[in-house]
């Protein structure tokens, strides 16, 4: 940030007065422009077969490895509405959402992501326009080296594991940057 | 939003390409400016006689009136740091953080609530900065009628009547605007 998206005079970086950290202060308004972490929605649909839905990424980052449907939560909506609608976008997939069942600080990027159990309710979905390829994977073909983000891996280990004893057990992990 | 951050030129509201909503876009440079939901989170701090430790807030909105320690959860933190950090600030208050214990969406003011259960550590708590008084209040004694936000209420409700029983069990809810 640079500008005062309200009055459009350069920001510095200060500590306002009774606060402890910089803040993006305008220097003629005199507007403190707060910037908080955001919240990245998504589900774990399976189908009643027990396959599990995925989709493989059409866009940066990681382009060409497989998810599950996730994405921003939007202003206006709840964190049901964002999983439902996300899992609409991504793979038109129509959902029956479950509980919440895995969250991850990602505290280096700013995200926590939250993922929600789900029911595929038919099979009738596609790419939407953010996937090249949505299919169903069984446990035993899980494209395990080829899956996009950490937080599908953790939660995608987590669900088969509980699922052997139909015990599902919400879990928050934090996330320090990948090793490269 | 009238200006853009980052080059000071006007903003528009419009549809970007293979977007669905409206955005705050840059008529100069074209950078889209997506604005989310902020995540406030806060600690349910019990000392070992079973009472709850409530701050009475020194700043709008709701001065006065009494609420458990929260606040905007920062860029750089996790969740867990975010309810440590916000008890500290509001009370002084050292605790040792429990588990998540009840979120709430209001979708219509773009926030998540998170609070987690806590073991207050010590009796060595007084007012931060944005707080007129910290108290400990037994069940019989809570402040029901002069609480700050009704996230609040309902998490000391559904606390008090899980602690009955010992059974502590996480709970999502989503509020619509309060009636007047």
């Amino acid at each position: 940030m640079k500008f005062c998206p309200e009055c459009s005079s350069p920001v510095e970086l200060r500590c306002p007065p009774s606060d402890n950290r910089m803040r993006h202060v305008c220097i003629s308004c005199a507007t403190i422009h707060y910037q908080n972490p955001k919240l990245i929605i998504g589900s774990i649909p399976e189908w009643e077969d027990g396959r599990i839905l995925l989709c493989r990424r059409a866009i940066e980052p990681r382009y060409g490895l497989w998810t599950l449907p996730a994405g921003f939560m939007e202003n206006g909506e709840t964190t049901a509405e964002a999983a439902i609608r996300e899992t609409m976008e991504e793979a038109t997939a129509r959902i029956e959402l479950g509980e919440l069942y895995s969250m991850f600080n990602l505290p280096y990027i700013n995200q926590v992501h939250m993922l929600f159990r789900a029911k595929l309710l038919d099979l009738n979905f596609f790419p939407g326009p953010e996937s090249l390829q949505v299919e169903l994977f069984a446990e035993q073909d899980i494209p395990w080296d080829t899956l996009a983000f950490r937080p599908v891996h953790f939660t995608l280990r987590h669900y088969f594991s509980d699922r052997k004893s139909n015990q599902f057990q919400f879990r928050i992990r934090d996330l320090a940057p990948a090793q490269r």
